[in-house]
Order: C-alpha cells, then sequence, then structure tokens
C-alpha cells in the first residue's frame, strides 16, 4: 500500500514538475559547489545530496506551479527553502547528539560540532544572501517568520524535556511551530510567485499548516514502529532523548500509575546527569505500552484527521492535476513508512 | 594612558550620541524581553546585558549622524546589528568549548550546548525578521554579505586548525572576512540610512574594515598580555586551542628551529584527539617566546597602521565632532586593554 502510494506519486511528480525540480536540483547543486571551502562544501553536500525527500522545494513548485507562478523562479525558492532545511538538519543533530542521518554517520558525528555549528550557520547566511538577490520582501517575511517560530519552537521543546514536561496541547503547539510553520511557508511561497490573490495564498498555507502537522505526527510515530534500515536512523531515538511525542503522549494518558510510573523511567529524569542513560530495560518496556494502548494508532488517526483538513484547503482551488498531487502528498504523508 | 582614552572617548560618545544610545539600549532590551519562552529570554539577556562594548551599536549609530541620517531608525539597526553579534558569540562559545565569557560562565556552560546552538539561531532568525520590517535591501544586502563572509572565514579557520597550517595572509583573510567585513557592514549601514553619496557610504566601510582588522589583531594580542580579571576570560586560551593568531605567526617566523618545534608542541596537534590537551610546559614556553621575539609588538605595529588606514578614510568628510570621535574610537582599538 505504501510503496504504491510512494511510486504513483513519483509518478505524477515526475510527469506534473519533474523539469522544475530537476532545475531546482541543479540549482541546490551550484549553491553548494560555489563555495571556496573544501570543508563547507564536503559538508554540505554530504548532508543535502544524502537522499532527502524533498518536500519542501516540492511543495514551493506544486503550488507555484497551481498558482500560475514562473517556473525558474519557484526552482530558486525551491533551492533556497530545502538549504534551509538542511541548515536545521545540521544543527538539530548537534543538539540531539544524533549519531545518525539517513543511515549514515551524522555531519556533526564525522566532522565535529564545531564544524556542525558553524557550517549551520553559515548555510543560513548564504539563504539569507539568496532571499535578498531575490528581492521579494513579502517572500522574505514568510520564511523569517518561519525560522522565528521554528527555532523558538524548538527552545520551547527543550525546556519542557528538561521540566519533564509535556501535555498534548503543548505538543501540538510545538509542531505547529516547528514544522508546519516551514512547510506552510513553502506552500505560501509558491502561491506568492504565482497570480493568487490573498484569500488563495492563505489557502495554500492553511494546506501547508494542516500538511506540517500530520508530517510530523507520522515523523514522531516512526519512531515506534518503522523499519530501521528504511528509516535510516534507529527506532526509540526520540524516547531514549526523553522526547515526548504524540504516541507517547496517549499512551501515557491511558495507562495504570504504574506503567506510567515505568514509561517516566524511560524518558531521562530532568534531575539526572546530562549524560545519564535511562535503563535500556525501560525503553523496552515503553515501547511495549505504546503498542498496549495503540499510541501509535492513536497518533496516525490524529494525522489522518490534518492530511483531512489539508486536502479540504484546496477544495477552492478548480480541479486540477496539480491539486490532485498536492492532494496525494497530503494522503502520502500519513501513509509513508520513513 | 588606557584608561584616560577610554575615559575620555566614553564622555565624548556621551555627550555626542548619549540619547540615541540610550535609545538603542532600550530597543535591545525591549527585543529581549519579548519572548515568549522564558529559556530564550534568560540566555539572551544574560548574553547581551552583560557589559559588552558596544561597538557595533556605536559605530553603527555615529556614521548615522555623520551621514545625516534619522537617530530612531538608527537606533533600531544597532540593535540588529548587536543582536546579530551576540548571536555569533553564544556560537563562537559553543565552537570553542569556551567555559568563560565576560568572567562569567559561557552561556553553553551555564545552559548546555544545546540551548545555546538553538538559541543562537533564534536570534539570528530574529534579527532577519528586524531587518524585513525595516525593509531596506541594501542594508539587508550588507548584513547578509557580512554573515557570509564572516561564517564563510570560521569555518576556514577551522580547516586550517585541523591542518595545523596558518601563514600571515591566511591569518588577516581570515581576521577581514570574519570580524573586518561585520565592523565595515555596519559603518556601511550609518551610511546608508543618512544621505551620503555612494563614495562617501565606501568610505565610511573602508573606515570599518580597516577599523576591524585592527580591532581583532589587537583581540588576539590581549590574549598574550591582557589582564584576566579585566579581559575576563583566561590568558592563553587561544593557543591552547591551537589557534595562531598574528603575535604567534610572527613569533614562528623569527624563532630558531627548536623553538619553531616548542612553540607547534603547543599548539594541539592535528593528529591528536580532540580532546588532547597540550602540556602545560609547552604553552608556558610559547608564551615567554612571544615575549622574546616580541610577537605582540609586532601585531600591535601592524593594528597601529590599519588603524592609522581607517582613520585616513575620514578625510574625505569635512572635521566634526563625529569624525573626530570615529578617529578617537581608531585609536582606542589599538591602546585597549580589555
Amino acid at each position: 500500500m505504501t510503496v504504491s502510494i510512494e511510486a504513483t506519486l513519483r509518478a505524477r511528480l515526475g510527469r506534473l514538475i519533474g523539469e522544475e525540480l530537476r532545475a531546482c536540483e541543479a540549482e541546490i547543486q551550484r549553491e553548494l559547489r560555489s563555495s571556496p571551502v573544501a570543508l563547507i562544501q564536503d559538508l554540505t553536500e554530504y548532508v543535502a545530496l544524502a537522499g532527502g525527500k524533498r518536500l519542501r522545494p516540492i511543495l514551493v513548485l506544486l503550488c507555484a506551479r497551481l498558482a500560475g507562478g514562473p517556473a525558474a523562479r519557484a526552482a530558486r525558492l525551491g533551492c533556497v527553502v530545502e538549504l534551509l532545511h538542511t541548515a536545521t538538519l545540521i544543527h538539530d543533530d548537534v543538539v540531539d547528539r544524533a549519531p545518525l542521518r539517513r543511515g549514515r554517520p551524522s555531519a556533526n558525528a564525522r566532522w565535529g560540532d564545531d564544524a556542525a555549528v558553524l557550517v549551520g550557520d553559515h548555510l543560513y547566511a548564504r539563504c539569507m544572501a539568496l532571499l535578498v538577490a531575490d528581492g521579494d520582501l513579502a517572500v522574505m517575511q514568510a520564511l523569517a517568520g518561519a525560522m522565528v517560530s521554528m527555532t523558538e519552537a524548538e527552545v520551547f521543546q527543550l525546556e519542557r524535556k528538561r521540566e519533564g514536561q509535556l501535555g498534548e496541547a503543548d505538543y501540538l503547539r510545538i509542531i505547529r511551530q516547528k514544522t508546519a510553520t516551514f512547510i506552510s511557508a513553502c506552500c505560501r511561497l509558491g502561491g506568492l510567485v504565482g497570480r493568487l490573490d490573498d484569500d488563495g495564498v492563505e489557502a495554500l498555507a492553511s494546506f501547508g499548516e494542516h500538511l506540517g502537522i500530520a508530517f510530523q505526527i507520522i515523523d514522531d510515530s516512526l519512531d515506534f514502529d518503522a523499519d530501521e534500515a528504511r528509516l535510516g536512523k534507529a527506532i526509540g531515538a526520540d524516547l531514549r532523548e526523553g522526547k515526548r511525542t504524540l504516541p507517547l503522549i496517549a499512551t501515557l494518558e491511558r495507562a495504570r500509575p504504574e506503567e506510567r510510573a515505568r514509561i517516566l523511567r524511560a524518558l531521562r529524569p530532568p534531575t539526572a546527569e546530562a549524560d545519564g542513560v535511562p535503563a535500556e530495560l525501560d525503553v523496552v518496556e515503553a515501547h511495549r505500552l505504546v503498542k498496549v494502548y495503540d499510541g501509535v494508532g492513536y497518533a496516525v488517526r490524529q494525522a489522518a484527521a490534518y492530511a483531512g483538513g489539508a486536502t479540504a484547503c484546496l477544495d477552492r482551488f478548480p480541479g486540477s492535476e496539480e491539486r490532485e498531487v498536492l492532494g496525494l502528498i497530503a494522503e502520502y504523508v500519513v501513509q509513508r513508512d520513513r
């Protein structure tokens, strides 16, 4: 089922925006290769050309096409959002001390935290320079706002983790700010480069926001029951880092008191040393309880509802291949296994 | 002598741009306090309100005044450059694993690398949002260009450190890109908000570039012979981190082969473990050799030449209090002891 929707989506994307995607990919590679410093080029190519899904540029290109915008500019902006995304991945892995990314050592594991922090900063600066060259204040405002929101949510998430607290409302606030705002900005960019009126642009932005929430819920759910090889990182990594994601929050709400206590032990206690590692047995037991209480099932149902909300935002646009493929992306986001 | 020039400068700045500086300071505090996340507010206030010299906003304000620009906008841009500078300090201390900043634990020592990376990113994003709100593409271009150049130089410096190589030409390239470009951008901003023609703006930018080189050379020299309490960090920290700065480069060029070998041993060898600490005796000996060969004296003479070059860039402007105080800053930068 999953493979089939992925294959279908890939084929339809290829027919619809294959040329734009290749132009965007060429733009990304040109940007990465333009640095005079070898370490910058090596590290950014390693992360940006590691087989990411290119969801964000795809959304820029599809929305731009739906909005009737010029393909060349959409490809340039698609490049910018992918480089911004790459910078966030590089820094996130430093912050999470992640050893792996897409099945290979993370950039920080390979080149050190110092290089990863600096190269991430450099990539952010390059994106800002590219946006200045593009020269559209509305585009800049959308992306600057998304970056403010994203980074604020990341710090808020860290703060809550340290306090050992996170309920469903805070979780939703965090993923909305952290993931959905940026994905929404990508869709907004597509609308802005086209000829849509304000309501049309807002509808695309709203599609992106719903889609982004669904995307992140599934991302967090994959930490509980994906195929490690296919996912490219270790299962249970979020749990070991003390991150409370929706499957776990749902399980905590349904579990008996002694089971709750066991799950809370699996999460790194806020008073422990920074390098205190939870007993592996607690982690295994927490995973078992998430299965028992169907925490992943609950999360996936929530994601499906948000994906449905995303598709509904497209109702105002006349039927088109672009609209259908955007709807297919919303389905894929819920059904994907990596 | 040093105290006297600092006191004179402070008094003249107070008379000339005291009001603008207070407005800028109020803007900085308002920005820092506007975050809904306590960890963001605590960490950024801790670093930004720790008694920094405010060199960058002072340059924006003075140059704006010399250029006849509106004070309120200059104060807002002064706030942006100080927040950008704060973000770079926060990340630099993560990269250098610095335990101290201005005599207190660094932000990373106090809140962890994860918080410092994320809050630094957030501050960058906030600065971009402030610049978008200001809405001037020339201002954005100057700062985006400076950030690209700065971060590129930081990575280049890391690359060279790892290769265990750095001569005077590379050193100058690094400090020009890392420090001088940003200080130059601050002066350019002042020119841009005023009514100067292109040549006038370029003259201010060139003043800033020369000033920035002088500033960084002295910063690096203070690592060899400042008063630790006054400097607010340990003497010799750069050397222990394996950084080759101008006093050391000059000493290496003048020293006898066996002395060179001793200095190179004090620098962390590129093949050593990341946490390999050089024998303290080598560090002490390297410091002694820098004194013997007058490495600091050489560096200070270079800095003085750049400061002189900075002042010469101001010759094209009619005599004014602003011009005099800018010249005094160039003198102060060379003579300062912290």
